[in-house]
């Protein structure tokens, strides 16, 4: 019989009704021959709730005891399609991230899978259960209960299915799948039917919120496939896998975007081991994060570092480096908000030459300025004015004639 | 050093302030050179919110995945304790009723406690932790959360001070401790600074709800005195206790009534085994809880019976019975709504007779008619007219004298 982990998010399950519908396609499923173990979030909104709740008696919570307040919220929703599931005349039970074998490592609130032992679970199976697994959470080897940081049920399904050697694993959310981009932007954007693990991190690192790159790069590390699906629709959605010959053919799978990000160049750095190391950990240990980084090859001794932000970081990260320039004694810092960062996705670009230049060249017919340019194996971003970012994702998506790919039936939301 | 357990009920931890307050209430006692475990219930509210999520999944929610449910409540508030004791400076770690040692049944949503091995609260007191012991839970021998019925978290504190042999169990509640009568009923009623564990299985089974007699009854067999007292204020509370000689000096502990009772009678019911069966498994089978029931001596072969039930359940139990009384061949059913239960609770009427002739012969003098009497060796209840209630109170509280029993300050909420 065939075996298939299917996860429910937040949104999936974030009302009784919604939980209702959940079960019904968990026993759907089920109807169709398959065994099921089905990973659930926390009901969309209960865990901000619970961070406010700890941040109302203290304002900087003890992560061990987060991990269990915060576990509570998938705890009661996976209890919660249990019963729904049972209700229907189903047969299910509900465990813990620690029943369902998910050891891991000490660090509370973003723990790290380092086994995992389904027995309960494979004896459940056994005995015609559906199982219901509380998603985001493990447990360490001298059970304390953690959690698995941000998507951390994406990853609790992935490393199960991956355990458990499931025919299926179906990641159920509330966008139709990946996009070629974000059907908002490109009206003709298409559902993408099979993607590559390494095009999916790409996307997911830029600005096509689908899934998290932790639950990316498991899959990837243990050949884990898996479809990103609409809870809401019968639609098939988008499969992540190894990537094969055929995926080459395409050369650009996806663009996307992130905008409200801000450009920092600062000029006249000199060109000494350790220079990059002060500008950096003084903006890390305020806990800003840092996207793209760029540097310039250096001329004469000194060169210019640029890199982003969020926009909304911008005053802080000033704050913060006005007195390392002059400590370092670089020349003067220059910034700009408002700038929008264009990603070019595919593994088609490995063997296909001169993507960067048609793209480029694309923007420059229609006189979009590129600010900063930074490339990976497969992707090509690029920072440029915001007012333009539409614009340049509509031009690039025609240029690449990614519209005329595979058809799927309208979006409801869009993703990528 | 002294080991105090505490437990603190929904109210108590009802907001964030509160849980701060109670955080503030631990760290004091530990500051008096005591180690704390503190048994923390769900906060105000949130039980009631998940059982209603979980009908609105289910019309009969499974039971197993009803107390992993309900547990998420303990969970999270106890979460939330040890946070803010860390916030003030503190060092509290929280765990689970399976983590605390609790063994239960496999009697979902009322499980009884099997055994206590609290072997990790003891490795964590004695590297100083302050341990915050969610309420209500336990777990069976195969590791399935259960839960221990309503007042639970009672039951928890009490066999975790018996475990642990612990110097002090200190209950913290709403109500200042238990009162000779309901201050709002009788002005000038006294908390009792002491009561012997019958007495309180008998109050709490009329009408004073400080506390679940399943706890009561734990607290008995294992010789566990206990503290109920106010959260809010730091007055002393009542100590429940192995009865002492000196208590019987008292004739009676308190009276508590019960309002919106009806009484129910049955005329002409044949002097033959079974009748009381016919009668009442009927009632028990509607899941009607029947309070007193008075059989009065057989005169030529037909008897009469009678009982109480919350007047609530009057139409329902009077559908189920007309059938029953013409199959068991009785003469009529009489039912009357609007009464109320008045009992007279003491260990002093083992030694002291003539407690019933006075009650009777107090309430006889202001022309309040008594319709129904039971007696156990501790305590005489009667039933009378609703609007009679009050006022038979009060006389009978200066009849036997409870207004002057210690002295404690004003009661900020009544209990008896």
């Amino acid at each position: 019989m065939r075996l298939i982990v299917q996860k429910y998010g937040g949104t999936s399950v974030g009302t009784p009704e919604r939980i209702c519908n959940v079960a019904r396609r968990i026993l759907e499923t089920q109807r169709k021959g398959c065994r099921v173990v089905a990973v659930i979030s926390a009901m969309a909104g209960v865990t901000d709730q619970l961070v406010k709740l700890a941040k109302a008696v203290s304002p900087q919570p003890t992560e061990r005891e987060l991990d269990i307040l915060l576990a509570t919220g998938e705890g009661a929703a996976s209890a919660l399609t249990a019963m729904a599931v049972n209700a229907l005349g189903g047969t299910a039970i509900s465990v813990t991230g620690a029943q369902a074998g998910i050891l891991t490592d000490h660090h509370h609130t973003k723990a790290r899978i380092a086994n995992i032992s389904p027995k309960q679970i494979h004896e459940m199976l056994s005995e015609d259960y559906i199982v219901i697994v509380a998603g985001f959470q493990g447990q360490t080897p001298e059970g304390d209960m953690t959690t698995l940081g941000r998507g951390g049920s994406d990853l609790t399904a992935i490393a199960l299915a991956g355990a458990l050697n499931a025919d299926a694993c179906q990641i159920f959310t509330d966008v139709d799948g990946v996009f070629t981009c974000d059907p908002r932007v490109v009206l003709d954007a298409k559902k993408v039917s099979e993607i590559a693990y390494d095009e999916m991190l790409e996307m997911a690192g830029s600005g096509a919120k689908v899934m998290q790159s932790r639950a990316v790069e498991f899959a990837k590390k243990f050949g884990v496939e898996f479809e990103v699906r609409s809870t809401f629709t019968k639609r098939r959605g988008t499969i992540t896998k190894e990537e094969t010959p055929s995926m080459e053919d395409v050369v650009v799978r996806g663009i996307s975007l992130d905008r409200h990000q801000a450009k920092l160049s600062i000029a006249g750095v000199r060109d000494e081991p350790g220079m990059a190391a002060r500008i950096f950990s003084n903006i890390a240990a305020a806990h800003i994060i840092v996207d793209m980084i760029v540097q310039n090859a250096s001329i004469s001794g000194t060169t210019d570092v640029s890199f982003t932000i969020h926009e909304d970081e911008l005053e802080n990260a000033r704050t913060i480096l006005m007195p390392v320039i002059g400590q370092i004694g670089a020349k003067r810092l220059n910034t700009i908000a408002g700038v929008a960062k264009l990603s070019v996705v595919g593994i088609g670009m490995r063997s296909h030459s001169g993507v960067a230049a048609r793209m480029f060249e694309c923007m420059g017919k229609s006189g979009i300025n590129i600010q900063l340019v930074s490339t990976s194996e497969i992707k090509i971003a690029v920072i440029i004015d915001e007012k333009d970012a539409e614009r340049a994702a509509q031009l690039i998506h025609a240029e690449f004639g990614l519209a005329r790919l595979l058809a799927s039936p309208s979006a409801t939301r869009p993703l990528a």
